[in-house]
């Protein structure tokens, strides 16, 4: 197969890349992906059952304040009015997520303003007298206090991670937001933030809508690496120890999987995504995706939920996990890369956890500095 | 004072129409205000103790999901990321307002699913047995049950109202939104939503920046109604009452007043506006107007606040009250509307609740229909 690039992987990364190649450069781009479809794992369909769009890798809500993120997305789509918000269930109470003003006044029955709530938690917190942190339980505590941490933080991490907070490393936390006021949007001071008005999958549609795009979905970069004929340039959205055979060993990233139940009520929960924070639900959270388009006329007879659980049965990369031992293998095998000729770029190619409007911005990043001057 | 078209009030409405006058048609336009200021209830000033954004007629916010006046306001502004949210203390506690499943769980102390709270609430109503409601507390009971009236509802209307709710009729409210789910924004579904970024007295100054147009403060329409010269036509946004003199009677409006308190630290409520239910407390609301701008970094030493209080000492027109009485007053004035050659908009010109954006495309519809066609 002959092109002028070939770009592996069609989520964001990969496509804005492809889409600023074909329509800036005009030249060929063979865009290939593994999964049956476009979009990565910001792809939505409609669910069969329902007629509810769902996002198949876990809710999504593109949120940014980068003016040219901004302008970049909506060349393809305006977004809806949502905003986001999380809340978290323990003990059959249902709190604000993070933890804000209301959360810590709920959970302790008081009714303190901001500046005396900061005093009250910093008195938790010295307490437990933790100056140097073991773990990540010791951390968390360092972070909000003992009761804080066991309502909220303790069990949901266990189902996280499938450890005991005392056994995993204190790094994989550095903060805990905590919010001294009410403030209960999940993305405080996002200039822009909602879903496109007709899905995620639309956006790449139309982003990739050139006739000088090639896009071959089912196809394993792995399987065919040595058919391409690549006249310019590969671009690789991988995962970055994949591209080099695991050499020095495989990087680890925390994985969730959906379980899809239809209920047959309106609306089952109330809110797009409910945590539980509770170590006796088998579940993280339960997604409900009617919510995320509040401006569509949805079923009134039924409704779609998922449950979230983590960390096992399936091994699609989700999460980069910070370890001392991952970001050792990390540096390594970014020596490899500088050695290559292709770019690496994404989540999986960079291991990092990247919003949706980072990923954007990295991807014209690339584009401009590194792809077009070599063109042109 | 010679002019093409007299504009009587510098509010939104008045505002819009000498913009479209001005810039659209090229006219001459004679812009008043009896107020020292542009902007009217929107007008927002730095405050001087504090460098805080304040809106000194209570806090706005702009909203819609009306694409046309979106794309109106955006030609003088941007928005911030600001959405709003209102919160209420009842016997020193927080909840959510509207009253929504969070409110409804956290004061039954209970953890109902969506279709669980229907169902609850319904009984809670159908103990009571009101069919047809006497005045507004059998309406409200009618709506919602007693427990959460006598919360969240009665004392706040006594305060409000400063009368007893057996005593106010019930066609004052028409309906009580309750939200069987958690939706915490108070604009649901507004596509927009937000605090314009350098504040809604920029976005007058502006819209208002032609030179066609003089703008007069501090000048009162009824003192010197005798000595415009109107070429064109007058459009009048002041009371419509007052217009004709009162000649059947004042139409009753409900007013509010703001006392200011400068408090020494960082965030006070630790939300823009806090509803207090309780007959207790004497306000109404509290405004903490640097909620409003969470994207500009002010004061960490101190915060300004503004206490809400209901229905005396101030004779400024908010609020139109819909009792029986009222309106056939003003079925009567708008029969003498229609005698005139002056058009009436607005607020106050037509003794009606409009938000900013139904005002602002009430203004463009007026433009397009009565004043474009008549010039060209």
């Amino acid at each position: 197969m002959n092109c002028d690039y070939l770009v592996v992987g069609a989520g964001f990364f990969g496509g804005v890349i492809a889409e600023r190649i074909a329509n800036e450069l005009g030249r060929k781009v063979l865009l290939i992906d593994k999964r049956p479809h476009i979009g990565g794992n910001c792809y939505s369909e409609t669910d069969a059952d329902t007629g509810i769009e769902t996002h198949k890798y876990g809710t999504h809500i593109f949120h940014t304040s980068e003016p040219e993120a901004w302008d970049y997305l909506k060349r393809f789509t305006e977004l809806n009015g949502y905003y986001h918000q999380v809340l978290t269930t323990y003990k059959n109470k249902v709190y604000q997520m993070p933890i804000n003003l209301e959360t810590i006044n709920s959970f302790y029955n008081l009714n303190l303003k901001p500046y005396e709530a900061k005093k009250f938690i910093a008195s938790e917190i010295s307490k437990e007298g933790i100056s140097r942190p073991r773990n990540l339980e010791e951390k968390a505590i360092s972070l909000i206090g003992r009761p804080l941490y066991e309502a909220f933080i303790k069990g949901y991490t266990i189902k996280q991670w499938r450890k005991d907070p005392t056994e995993l490393p204190a790094e994989i936390i550095t903060r805990l937001p905590v919010r001294f006021n009410y403030q209960e949007t999940y993305f405080v001071n996002a200039r822009w933030q909602g879903i496109p008005l007709n899905g995620f999958t639309e956006v790449f549609e139309k982003m990739l809508a050139s006739p000088n795009i090639k896009l071959e979905l089912n196809c394993d970069y792995f399987e065919h690496r040595d058919d391409f004929k690549v006249a310019c340039q590969t671009i690789y959205t991988g995962p970055l120890d994949q591209f080099f055979a695991y050499r020095f060993g495989k990087l680890e990233w925390r994985t969730v999987n959906f379980k899809k139940e239809v209920k047959p009520v309106e609306d089952y929960q109330g809110t797009s995504v409910m945590n539980f924070a509770d170590p006796e639900a088998e579940y993280t959270r339960v997604h409900e995706p009617r919510h995320l388009h509040p401006e569509r006329s949805y079923s009134r007879e039924k409704t779609v939920i998922f449950y979230e659980t983590s960390g096992c049965g399936s091994n699609e990369p989700y999460y980069p996990i910070n370890t001392e031992n991952n970001l050792r293998l990390l540096r390594k095998y970014r020596e490899l890369v500088k050695r290559e000729q292709v770019i690496f770029g994404g989540r999986l190619g960079d291991y990092a956890y990247y919003d949706m409007d980072k990923t954007m911005l990295a991807a014209l990043e690339c584009f401009k500095n590194e792809i077009y001057p070599q063109d042109k």
